[in-house]
């Protein structure tokens, strides 16, 4: 499956949001990947307030409606970053809709990262399920979700090979995606996609580092801090099977031991 | 805490192994740490095969008291990895005693690694306690015990400020040194020690590249693949109290929503 990671800018508008997608997802579709994704909250905006967040969350229905057009007129899957409501505060959530433009998940931020997130979002209630897209079983996690090694490790367990991780992750905090990302994919022996902003958004300086992680841990692609653009990677079933063959950490856990981490 | 990294060729012979640590606990001694540790299986050797290793276990009570008289005489907290009996087959064990030559903690390897470990070998029933050692915290792995994120987690929680892990990390996988370590530090904002060999022993080519990673994850000592000797850094509290105001990963769990742990 040839996947294509959108780095860019954040936005404001969900009118331009949904514009900007629909000409990367073009793009992405003329280049003949399966699947484009975005970073978190892209539609609307991440660090906007929770005013802007919750009134961008009651359009929920129409953009999902336009996510799904334009993954079936362009026959590519899509993992998409956007406010879901809540009647306390909205959802920081992620659809993932396939290429015949059927929604296949609705996934909300299970763990949220200090004020920016607290002051905006309502936590979610369950991990992604894990679901097909492009003949893949792909869970999907975001941004700060994807620190814990719990949450890469359950999608695990239940069978993704391949974890879509959209983020909006800010200076200084490069060691996430140079070094917690990688380990969650070689720990794990799965694919790991990671789509963040470059730019700034308020007071965050996004710092880009989006890339597809191979199951040994190492990039198969890798963009710069400041790129923007789409960047690809084809994931290679072999090299999934190949590294299941040298890697048995899920086969290798004592479960037995681990009592404490609950 | 000053602490004292090893990195050694193996060693076959448990009298050598003992002279070679005598001197080497001499050499920390003299430079004021007050903590020395040594590779996975130090004393009499880890690729020895069955046998030699069974053989090895008989000496345990011997080789203790040597190591603990060591530490008294010299005022320093050792941590040494060293075989321990078993009826079926012998334990791969550390043992941290402390500077007046107390054994704190007898830790058996829980994670057994491929045929090397499984022919040698009986897995440990339980993960390490949580000791103390110069007046820091500290929880112990072995080898391949630090590649499941799952153990230094645990340690975490349970208070460690420090993991010491022995190892015996060979080519080609140097990322376990380079990547898991570091992210096992970062991810629950703890030291973590990690203590390998160089040169051959049998069929295995060690990679070196011993370290203490600082809680933000990042490299506080790094040897290279083939040094050989002492490698010393001094554990900062104020260091790990700063990284706890930024790094609220074990706050942060969701335990409620990882079952599938389990």
């Amino acid at each position: 499956m040839k996947i294509a990671i959108w780095q860019t800018p954040p936005d404001d508008s969900i009118a331009d949001s949904l514009e900007r997608l629909a000409s990367a997802v073009r793009e992405a579709a003329e280049a003949h990947a399966q699947l484009l994704m975005s970073p978190e909250m892209f539609i609307g905006g991440y660090n906007i307030g929770a005013a802007a967040t919750s009134a961008n969350s009651r359009s929920y229905e129409a953009v999902r409606q336009q996510v799904c057009d334009l993954a079936a007129a362009h026959r590519i899957a899509l993992v998409v970053g956007l406010p879901t409501p809540h009647p306390i505060l909205p959802y920081n959530s992620c659809i993932a809709v396939d290429e015949t433009g059927v929604e296949r998940a609705l996934y909300h931020k299970t763990h949220l990262y200090g004020e920016v997130d607290r002051a905006q979002f309502t936590a979610g209630p369950a991990l992604s399920p894990i679901v097909q897209l492009g003949g893949w079983r792909v869970g999907l996690a975001i941004c700060y979700d994807i620190e814990f090694p719990e949450v890469a490790r359950d999608l695990a367990m239940r069978g993704a090979d391949l974890i879509v991780a959209p983020t909006a992750n800010m200076e200084p905090f490069e060691s996430v995606a140079t070094r917690l990302v990688p380990a969650r994919a070689e720990e794990n022996a799965v694919y790991l996609a990671y789509c963040n902003y470059r730019g700034r958004e308020g007071v965050f300086n996004y710092n880009g580092l989006s890339c597809i992680c191979g199951p040994d841990g190492n990039d198969v692609v890798r963009a710069g801090k400041s790129d923007t653009g789409l960047f690809y990677a084809t994931l290679d079933r072999a090299a999934l099977l190949d590294a299941r063959t040298k890697q048995f950490h899920l086969r290798d856990r004592r479960s037995d031991l681990y009592g404490k981490l609950e």
